[in-house]
Protein backbone atom coordinates (compact mmCIF):
# COMPACT_ATOMS: atom_id res chain seq x y z
CA UNK A 1 0.00 0.00 0.00
CA UNK A 2 1.25 3.34 -1.16
CA UNK A 3 -0.66 5.86 1.23
CA UNK A 4 0.19 4.30 4.54
CA UNK A 5 -1.88 6.72 6.19
CA UNK A 6 -4.94 5.00 4.83
CA UNK A 7 -3.77 1.92 6.47
CA UNK A 8 -5.54 0.68 9.59
CA UNK A 9 -5.16 -3.05 11.41
CA UNK A 10 -7.35 -3.03 13.89
CA UNK A 11 -9.67 -6.16 14.35
CA UNK A 12 -12.41 -4.05 15.27
CA UNK A 13 -12.24 -2.66 11.90
CA UNK A 14 -11.97 -6.13 10.09
CA UNK A 15 -15.39 -7.15 12.08
CA UNK A 16 -17.06 -4.01 11.10
CA UNK A 17 -16.62 -4.13 7.63
CA UNK A 18 -17.38 -7.85 7.96
CA UNK A 19 -20.66 -7.69 9.00
CA UNK A 20 -21.94 -4.18 7.50
CA UNK A 21 -20.98 -5.32 3.95
CA UNK A 22 -23.58 -8.12 2.39
CA UNK A 23 -21.48 -8.51 -0.14
CA UNK A 24 -18.12 -9.43 -0.71
CA UNK A 25 -15.69 -10.62 -3.49
CA UNK A 26 -14.20 -13.92 -4.18
CA UNK A 27 -11.04 -13.32 -6.38
CA UNK A 28 -9.40 -16.47 -7.64
CA UNK A 29 -7.74 -16.92 -11.18
CA UNK A 30 -8.79 -19.49 -13.84
CA UNK A 31 -6.65 -22.28 -15.26
CA UNK A 32 -5.99 -19.64 -18.20
CA UNK A 33 -4.65 -17.19 -16.26
CA UNK A 34 -8.17 -15.23 -16.17
CA UNK A 35 -8.54 -13.27 -12.72
CA UNK A 36 -12.28 -13.55 -11.51
CA UNK A 37 -13.89 -11.31 -8.88
CA UNK A 38 -17.31 -13.26 -7.55
CA UNK A 39 -19.62 -11.17 -5.30
CA UNK A 40 -21.12 -13.36 -2.70
CA UNK A 41 -23.09 -13.25 0.73
CA UNK A 42 -20.74 -14.39 3.83
CA UNK A 43 -19.60 -14.63 7.13
CA UNK A 44 -16.64 -14.14 9.32
CA UNK A 45 -15.49 -17.09 11.12
CA UNK A 46 -12.89 -15.01 12.90
CA UNK A 47 -10.35 -13.76 10.55
CA UNK A 48 -11.31 -16.60 7.79
CA UNK A 49 -14.77 -16.14 5.32
CA UNK A 50 -17.24 -18.70 4.87
CA UNK A 51 -19.56 -18.44 2.08
CA UNK A 52 -21.82 -21.02 0.07
CA UNK A 53 -22.54 -21.90 -3.41
CA UNK A 54 -23.96 -24.46 -5.77
CA UNK A 55 -21.49 -27.91 -5.26
CA UNK A 56 -21.04 -28.54 -9.31
CA UNK A 57 -20.74 -24.69 -9.87
CA UNK A 58 -17.73 -23.18 -11.60
CA UNK A 59 -16.03 -21.67 -8.76
CA UNK A 60 -15.67 -24.90 -6.30
CA UNK A 61 -14.12 -26.66 -9.53
CA UNK A 62 -11.53 -23.98 -9.56
CA UNK A 63 -10.93 -23.23 -6.02
CA UNK A 64 -10.45 -27.25 -5.93
CA UNK A 65 -7.44 -26.79 -8.49
CA UNK A 66 -6.32 -23.41 -7.71
CA UNK A 67 -6.57 -22.80 -3.74
CA UNK A 68 -4.84 -18.95 -4.04
CA UNK A 69 -7.85 -16.70 -2.82
CA UNK A 70 -8.22 -13.16 -2.08
CA UNK A 71 -11.05 -11.61 -0.45
CA UNK A 72 -12.62 -8.22 -0.71
CA UNK A 73 -14.69 -5.88 1.14
CA UNK A 74 -15.73 -2.16 1.31
CA UNK A 75 -17.99 -0.40 3.57
CA UNK A 76 -19.21 3.14 1.58
CA UNK A 77 -19.41 5.87 3.35
CA UNK A 78 -20.12 9.12 1.72
CA UNK A 79 -19.05 10.82 -1.57
CA UNK A 80 -17.77 14.35 -1.20
CA UNK A 81 -18.32 16.53 -3.82
CA UNK A 82 -15.31 19.06 -5.01
CA UNK A 83 -17.77 21.75 -4.90
CA UNK A 84 -17.13 21.78 -1.52
CA UNK A 85 -13.83 22.61 -1.06
CA UNK A 86 -13.08 24.18 -4.50
CA UNK A 87 -14.93 26.66 -6.14
CA UNK A 88 -14.11 25.50 -10.01
CA UNK A 89 -12.21 22.33 -9.84
CA UNK A 90 -12.96 18.66 -10.19
CA UNK A 91 -9.97 17.33 -8.36
CA UNK A 92 -11.07 17.49 -4.76
CA UNK A 93 -13.82 15.03 -4.98
CA UNK A 94 -13.68 11.79 -3.40
CA UNK A 95 -15.31 8.72 -1.87
CA UNK A 96 -14.79 7.91 1.64
CA UNK A 97 -14.24 4.14 2.46
CA UNK A 98 -13.84 1.00 5.03
CA UNK A 99 -12.23 -1.56 3.08
CA UNK A 100 -10.90 -5.22 4.07
CA UNK A 101 -8.74 -6.68 1.13
CA UNK A 102 -7.69 -10.67 2.26
CA UNK A 103 -4.91 -12.82 0.73
CA UNK A 104 -5.67 -16.42 1.39
CA UNK A 105 -6.28 -20.22 0.41
CA UNK A 106 -9.75 -21.45 -0.47
CA UNK A 107 -11.09 -24.75 0.65
CA UNK A 108 -13.97 -26.71 0.24
CA UNK A 109 -15.93 -27.46 3.44
CA UNK A 110 -17.02 -31.04 3.54
CA UNK A 111 -17.13 -31.65 7.53
CA UNK A 112 -20.87 -31.53 7.71
CA UNK A 113 -20.55 -29.47 11.41
CA UNK A 114 -18.12 -27.18 9.82
CA UNK A 115 -20.86 -26.86 7.26
CA UNK A 116 -23.49 -25.93 9.97
CA UNK A 117 -21.54 -23.66 11.57
CA UNK A 118 -20.64 -21.84 8.52
CA UNK A 119 -24.35 -21.77 7.30
CA UNK A 120 -25.70 -20.11 10.25
CA UNK A 121 -23.12 -17.89 10.74
CA UNK A 122 -24.50 -16.29 7.51
CA UNK A 123 -27.98 -16.62 8.46
CA UNK A 124 -27.04 -14.76 12.00
CA UNK A 125 -25.60 -12.22 9.53
CA UNK A 126 -28.08 -11.87 7.04
CA UNK A 127 -30.97 -12.66 8.74
CA UNK A 128 -30.23 -11.67 12.69
CA UNK A 129 -33.87 -11.35 13.80
CA UNK A 130 -34.11 -15.51 13.44
CA UNK A 131 -37.44 -16.57 12.39
CA UNK A 132 -36.01 -20.23 11.37
CA UNK A 133 -34.42 -23.32 12.88
CA UNK A 134 -30.85 -22.48 13.86
CA UNK A 135 -28.77 -24.88 11.17
CA UNK A 136 -27.42 -27.64 12.92
CA UNK A 137 -26.06 -30.71 11.38
CA UNK A 138 -27.22 -33.13 13.68
CA UNK A 139 -31.09 -31.94 12.97
CA UNK A 140 -32.97 -34.49 10.40
CA UNK A 141 -34.28 -31.25 8.72
CA UNK A 142 -30.70 -29.58 7.43
CA UNK A 143 -29.42 -33.26 6.55
CA UNK A 144 -30.42 -33.41 3.13
CA UNK A 145 -29.47 -29.59 2.54
CA UNK A 146 -26.25 -29.50 4.20
CA UNK A 147 -25.36 -32.52 2.08
CA UNK A 148 -26.04 -30.89 -1.65
CA UNK A 149 -25.07 -27.61 -0.61
CA UNK A 150 -21.42 -26.37 -1.41
CA UNK A 151 -19.52 -24.44 1.86
CA UNK A 152 -16.01 -23.20 1.18
CA UNK A 153 -13.75 -21.13 3.41
CA UNK A 154 -10.80 -18.56 2.32
CA UNK A 155 -8.50 -19.32 5.53
CA UNK A 156 -6.73 -15.85 5.68
CA UNK A 157 -2.79 -15.75 5.52
CA UNK A 158 -2.92 -11.87 5.74
CA UNK A 159 -4.92 -8.88 5.57
CA UNK A 160 -5.11 -4.95 5.17
CA UNK A 161 -7.20 -2.48 6.45
CA UNK A 162 -7.93 1.01 4.98
CA UNK A 163 -10.06 3.33 6.22
CA UNK A 164 -10.40 6.58 4.13
CA UNK A 165 -12.02 10.44 5.61
CA UNK A 166 -9.63 12.71 4.29
CA UNK A 167 -6.73 11.99 7.27
CA UNK A 168 -4.51 13.79 4.63
CA UNK A 169 -6.78 16.80 4.29
CA UNK A 170 -5.61 19.65 6.47
CA UNK A 171 -8.41 19.89 10.36
CA UNK A 172 -9.75 23.27 9.13
CA UNK A 173 -11.23 21.16 5.93
CA UNK A 174 -12.22 17.87 7.68
CA UNK A 175 -14.01 20.28 9.85
CA UNK A 176 -15.91 21.92 6.87
CA UNK A 177 -17.05 18.52 5.51
CA UNK A 178 -18.52 17.72 9.09
CA UNK A 179 -20.54 20.98 8.84
CA UNK A 180 -21.65 19.95 4.97
CA UNK A 181 -22.07 16.10 5.95
CA UNK A 182 -24.79 17.08 8.96
CA UNK A 183 -26.37 19.53 6.47
CA UNK A 184 -26.99 16.72 3.66
CA UNK A 185 -27.93 14.73 6.64
CA UNK A 186 -28.44 11.50 4.90
CA UNK A 187 -27.49 8.79 7.78
CA UNK A 188 -24.45 8.03 5.41
CA UNK A 189 -23.41 11.10 5.68
CA UNK A 190 -23.74 11.84 9.44
CA UNK A 191 -21.96 7.94 10.09
CA UNK A 192 -18.98 9.47 7.93
CA UNK A 193 -19.11 12.81 9.65
CA UNK A 194 -19.30 10.61 12.85
CA UNK A 195 -15.83 9.05 11.41
CA UNK A 196 -13.72 12.29 10.31
CA UNK A 197 -14.53 13.72 14.11
CA UNK A 198 -12.68 10.79 15.55
CA UNK A 199 -9.78 11.84 13.47
CA UNK A 200 -9.96 15.70 14.34
CA UNK A 201 -9.85 14.33 18.21
CA UNK B 1 -22.29 -20.05 -15.48
CA UNK B 2 -24.40 -22.82 -14.34
CA UNK B 3 -27.54 -21.32 -13.41
CA UNK B 4 -28.43 -19.83 -17.09
CA UNK B 5 -31.61 -18.78 -16.46
CA UNK B 6 -30.05 -15.90 -14.33
CA UNK B 7 -28.06 -14.78 -17.56
CA UNK B 8 -28.84 -10.95 -19.03
CA UNK B 9 -26.97 -10.26 -22.49
CA UNK B 10 -28.79 -6.87 -22.61
CA UNK B 11 -26.55 -3.80 -22.85
CA UNK B 12 -29.22 -2.17 -20.79
CA UNK B 13 -28.45 -4.10 -17.82
CA UNK B 14 -24.71 -3.35 -18.22
CA UNK B 15 -25.11 0.51 -18.23
CA UNK B 16 -27.74 0.43 -15.45
CA UNK B 17 -24.97 -1.22 -13.39
CA UNK B 18 -22.22 0.39 -14.74
CA UNK B 19 -24.68 3.92 -13.15
CA UNK B 20 -25.75 2.97 -10.07
CA UNK B 21 -22.52 1.07 -8.68
CA UNK B 22 -20.16 3.57 -7.19
CA UNK B 23 -17.44 1.52 -6.46
CA UNK B 24 -16.64 -1.15 -9.11
CA UNK B 25 -14.13 -4.49 -8.60
CA UNK B 26 -10.93 -3.96 -10.16
CA UNK B 27 -9.24 -7.87 -10.82
CA UNK B 28 -5.40 -8.67 -11.58
CA UNK B 29 -2.89 -11.14 -10.73
CA UNK B 30 0.29 -10.24 -8.79
CA UNK B 31 3.96 -11.71 -10.01
CA UNK B 32 3.56 -14.42 -7.64
CA UNK B 33 0.25 -15.49 -8.77
CA UNK B 34 -2.22 -13.71 -5.86
CA UNK B 35 -5.14 -12.61 -7.00
CA UNK B 36 -6.50 -9.21 -6.10
CA UNK B 37 -9.87 -7.57 -6.19
CA UNK B 38 -9.06 -3.64 -6.06
CA UNK B 39 -12.39 -1.42 -4.91
CA UNK B 40 -12.64 2.05 -7.20
CA UNK B 41 -14.76 4.50 -8.21
CA UNK B 42 -15.27 4.17 -12.16
CA UNK B 43 -16.97 5.20 -15.45
CA UNK B 44 -18.19 2.98 -17.98
CA UNK B 45 -17.00 4.36 -21.72
CA UNK B 46 -19.37 2.21 -23.80
CA UNK B 47 -18.25 -1.01 -22.52
CA UNK B 48 -14.73 -0.07 -21.20
CA UNK B 49 -14.07 0.68 -17.83
CA UNK B 50 -11.89 3.73 -16.93
CA UNK B 51 -10.60 5.05 -13.85
CA UNK B 52 -7.90 6.67 -11.89
CA UNK B 53 -5.28 6.09 -9.21
CA UNK B 54 -1.50 7.65 -8.18
CA UNK B 55 0.85 6.06 -11.18
CA UNK B 56 3.48 5.81 -8.48
CA UNK B 57 1.15 2.93 -6.91
CA UNK B 58 1.26 -0.80 -7.25
CA UNK B 59 -1.86 -1.35 -9.42
CA UNK B 60 -0.34 0.46 -12.38
CA UNK B 61 2.90 -0.95 -11.64
CA UNK B 62 0.86 -4.21 -11.81
CA UNK B 63 -1.26 -3.91 -14.87
CA UNK B 64 2.11 -2.60 -16.85
CA UNK B 65 3.60 -6.34 -15.79
CA UNK B 66 0.34 -8.26 -16.56
CA UNK B 67 -2.44 -6.91 -18.54
CA UNK B 68 -5.28 -9.80 -18.04
CA UNK B 69 -7.84 -8.07 -15.93
CA UNK B 70 -11.63 -8.66 -14.37
CA UNK B 71 -14.08 -5.95 -13.46
CA UNK B 72 -17.00 -7.06 -11.61
CA UNK B 73 -19.95 -4.84 -10.51
CA UNK B 74 -22.65 -5.51 -8.43
CA UNK B 75 -26.23 -3.80 -7.98
CA UNK B 76 -27.62 -4.91 -4.59
CA UNK B 77 -31.28 -5.44 -4.42
CA UNK B 78 -33.27 -6.94 -1.41
CA UNK B 79 -32.55 -9.60 0.82
CA UNK B 80 -35.37 -12.00 1.18
CA UNK B 81 -35.75 -13.56 4.71
CA UNK B 82 -36.42 -17.37 4.95
CA UNK B 83 -39.50 -16.95 6.61
CA UNK B 84 -41.54 -15.37 3.90
CA UNK B 85 -42.00 -18.87 2.29
CA UNK B 86 -40.50 -21.13 4.87
CA UNK B 87 -42.20 -21.31 8.39
CA UNK B 88 -38.77 -23.06 10.07
CA UNK B 89 -36.76 -24.00 7.38
CA UNK B 90 -33.12 -21.09 6.68
CA UNK B 91 -32.47 -22.26 3.00
CA UNK B 92 -35.29 -20.02 1.28
CA UNK B 93 -33.16 -16.79 2.65
CA UNK B 94 -31.87 -15.24 -0.73
CA UNK B 95 -30.72 -12.32 -1.60
CA UNK B 96 -31.61 -10.40 -5.14
CA UNK B 97 -29.07 -8.45 -7.45
CA UNK B 98 -27.75 -7.51 -11.16
CA UNK B 99 -24.40 -8.01 -11.66
CA UNK B 100 -21.47 -7.64 -14.63
CA UNK B 101 -18.43 -9.10 -14.75
CA UNK B 102 -15.99 -8.31 -16.95
CA UNK B 103 -13.13 -10.12 -18.66
CA UNK B 104 -10.41 -7.59 -20.36
CA UNK B 105 -7.08 -6.27 -20.86
CA UNK B 106 -6.05 -3.34 -18.56
CA UNK B 107 -4.06 -0.34 -20.03
CA UNK B 108 -2.30 2.86 -18.75
CA UNK B 109 -4.17 5.39 -20.52
CA UNK B 110 -1.44 7.92 -21.23
CA UNK B 111 -3.22 10.28 -24.01
CA UNK B 112 -4.19 13.84 -22.23
CA UNK B 113 -7.48 14.20 -24.11
CA UNK B 114 -8.48 10.79 -23.39
CA UNK B 115 -7.57 11.00 -19.72
CA UNK B 116 -9.61 14.07 -19.53
CA UNK B 117 -12.05 12.46 -21.19
CA UNK B 118 -12.05 9.28 -18.37
CA UNK B 119 -12.11 11.65 -15.99
CA UNK B 120 -14.86 14.00 -16.61
CA UNK B 121 -16.70 10.66 -17.36
CA UNK B 122 -16.25 9.86 -13.79
CA UNK B 123 -17.04 13.31 -12.84
CA UNK B 124 -20.68 13.37 -14.73
CA UNK B 125 -21.19 10.04 -12.67
CA UNK B 126 -20.36 10.87 -9.30
CA UNK B 127 -21.25 14.28 -9.02
CA UNK B 128 -23.99 14.92 -11.84
CA UNK B 129 -25.10 18.08 -10.56
CA UNK B 130 -21.36 19.41 -11.67
CA UNK B 131 -20.33 22.66 -9.66
CA UNK B 132 -17.08 22.34 -11.29
CA UNK B 133 -15.35 23.45 -14.64
CA UNK B 134 -15.80 20.21 -16.96
CA UNK B 135 -12.17 18.52 -17.31
CA UNK B 136 -10.41 19.37 -20.89
CA UNK B 137 -6.88 18.85 -21.53
CA UNK B 138 -6.74 21.98 -23.24
CA UNK B 139 -7.42 23.73 -20.43
CA UNK B 140 -4.43 25.57 -18.07
CA UNK B 141 -6.23 24.93 -15.15
CA UNK B 142 -6.41 21.02 -15.57
CA UNK B 143 -2.77 20.49 -17.14
CA UNK B 144 -0.94 19.68 -14.52
CA UNK B 145 -3.25 17.23 -12.52
CA UNK B 146 -3.69 15.57 -15.75
CA UNK B 147 -0.29 15.06 -15.81
CA UNK B 148 -0.10 14.23 -12.88
CA UNK B 149 -2.97 11.62 -12.25
CA UNK B 150 -2.81 7.86 -13.22
CA UNK B 151 -5.93 6.75 -15.36
CA UNK B 152 -6.32 3.25 -16.73
CA UNK B 153 -8.73 1.77 -18.87
CA UNK B 154 -10.19 -2.29 -18.84
CA UNK B 155 -10.81 -2.71 -22.38
CA UNK B 156 -13.73 -5.18 -22.18
CA UNK B 157 -13.21 -8.51 -24.65
CA UNK B 158 -16.31 -10.30 -22.99
CA UNK B 159 -18.94 -9.66 -20.02
CA UNK B 160 -21.43 -11.50 -18.45
CA UNK B 161 -24.61 -9.96 -16.25
CA UNK B 162 -26.82 -11.45 -14.17
CA UNK B 163 -30.14 -10.74 -12.72
CA UNK B 164 -31.57 -12.78 -9.78
CA UNK B 165 -35.22 -12.05 -9.05
CA UNK B 166 -36.48 -14.93 -8.05
CA UNK B 167 -37.13 -16.45 -11.85
CA UNK B 168 -36.67 -19.99 -10.58
CA UNK B 169 -39.47 -19.80 -8.02
CA UNK B 170 -43.10 -20.78 -8.77
CA UNK B 171 -45.26 -17.54 -9.91
CA UNK B 172 -47.25 -17.82 -6.52
CA UNK B 173 -43.57 -17.33 -4.91
CA UNK B 174 -42.70 -14.52 -6.85
CA UNK B 175 -45.96 -12.86 -6.23
CA UNK B 176 -45.73 -13.40 -2.26
CA UNK B 177 -42.05 -11.46 -2.67
CA UNK B 178 -43.56 -8.42 -4.09
CA UNK B 179 -46.67 -8.23 -1.67
CA UNK B 180 -44.01 -8.23 1.27
CA UNK B 181 -41.38 -6.17 -0.24
CA UNK B 182 -43.88 -3.23 -0.55
CA UNK B 183 -45.42 -3.91 3.09
CA UNK B 184 -41.56 -3.80 4.22
CA UNK B 185 -41.39 -0.73 1.89
CA UNK B 186 -37.49 0.82 1.88
CA UNK B 187 -36.97 2.19 -1.79
CA UNK B 188 -34.75 -0.71 -2.20
CA UNK B 189 -37.53 -2.69 -1.71
CA UNK B 190 -40.26 -1.35 -4.02
CA UNK B 191 -37.30 -1.74 -6.58
CA UNK B 192 -36.93 -4.82 -6.07
CA UNK B 193 -40.76 -5.80 -5.71
CA UNK B 194 -41.06 -3.80 -9.49
CA UNK B 195 -38.04 -6.25 -10.94
CA UNK B 196 -39.90 -8.87 -9.58
CA UNK B 197 -42.98 -8.06 -11.31
CA UNK B 198 -41.31 -7.62 -15.21
CA UNK B 199 -40.89 -11.84 -14.66
CA UNK B 200 -44.45 -11.97 -13.97
CA UNK B 201 -46.04 -10.18 -16.91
Amino acid sequence: MRRTELECRDDALFDEVARDCAVGYLTLVTDDGRPRSIALNFAALGHDIVSHGALAGEKFALMGRRPRAGFTMVKEYSFIPSYWSAPDHACPATHFFKSVEIDGVAEVVDDPALKARALQALMLKMQPEGGHVPIEHALPMYRGSLARVGVFRVVTAAWTGKAKFGQNEPARLRRLFVEKLRERGAPVDLATAAEIEKSLG
